[in-house]
């Protein structure tokens, strides 16, 4: 929790009490590898930040397929936002790729802290812009980069990421296939 | 400017002096199609609400291929966010596919906002939290959805939108070829 909380005091004052009140509404909870968080078609409460792994959020096709919204790492905010803020059920499913540990908040209660502490406001705005900028950024490159270049990208986004993730995973982010991305590989490692 | 105030003020209870500020900063401006209001490469200052008519945003990427990565048609707000967000020049180019109405703004001074009327700031996140959800699906539907399925949610989303635009402006949203958009169009015409 020490994790998060600082990086809170890093943008905004932080009062005792808010302090107080982000304690008494988390859990700190470790998680074995493929623990699923939150599955697809059910109710989504929880929102989790990660201090700890590698988690994803994915959603499964009506031919089975997966499809990879997003990775989590340490610092990072992971959950089904489409289902929290719609309140409808989970298009996707968020799974542990490694041993991970989380922060686990119940997302109604989490969003009480903006009528409680106003001054968490401004630094939620910020954090939501920043995701903003970097889905136009995603959506943009995803448009208009080959697939060798998407995955360059991939992997100087998320450097250590290839050691906790399957070839899946990564194909089914760069929305590419597994055969695509070996070739891909291959190609990389003549260079 | 009536409907962004109206706007608003289904929204959250809007002190006179919020309003008086909003139109202090904000001008109305009619625009001839084809008009450019930011540039990629220049530096963007500007953001912008459509009240009438319809504009894009997109890239041109190193072959000179566009990339559209939002329409904006009335009530919607347009700038190139990324510029805004992270002091960079525009990567994006933002023009008017017709004729259009908009309120312009300075981007730093709507900014002020925040500071001289927080509240504000809750307005402002429920509608951050809306475009991450309208964002996520976005990337979800582009890795999931075939290009016949993307183009039927899009007519679904945009239902105007066709008289405003050119078969390139769409394709360039769906990341197809035009062709691809013609043989979708001649399929969807004989069912």
């Amino acid at each position: 929790m020490d994790e998060l909380i600082n990086k809170i005091k890093n943008s905004i004052h932080l009062r005792p009490e808010a302090e107080e009140f982000l304690y008494s509404i988390s859990k700190e909870i470790t998680l074995p590898q493929g623990e699923v968080l939150i599955r697809q078609g059910q109710v989504v409460k929880r929102t989790f930040f990660v201090t700890e792994g590698c988690l994803r959020s994915y959603c499964i096709d009506k031919n089975g397929k997966e499809h990879t919204l997003l990775f989590a790492i340490k610092d990072w905010w992971i959950s089904d936002y489409i289902a929290i803020h719609t309140d409808e059920l989970a298009t996707l499913t968020v799974e542990c790729l490694t041993k991970s540990k989380v922060i686990e908040f119940n997302a109604k209660e989490l969003d009480g802290i903006h009528i409680h502490f106003p001054e968490f406001e401004s630094y939620q705005r910020h954090n939501l812009e920043r995701h903003v900028v970097s889905l136009h950024k995603r959506i943009l490159n995803q448009l208009q980069l080959s697939a060798p270049e998407r995955y360059d990208l991939f992997l100087k986004q998320y450097p250590k990421i290839e050691q906790h993730t399957r070839n899946y995973h990564i194909a089914s982010y760069l929305g590419i296939t597994q055969q695509s991305l070996s070739r891909i590989r291959v190609e990389k490692a003549k260079k």
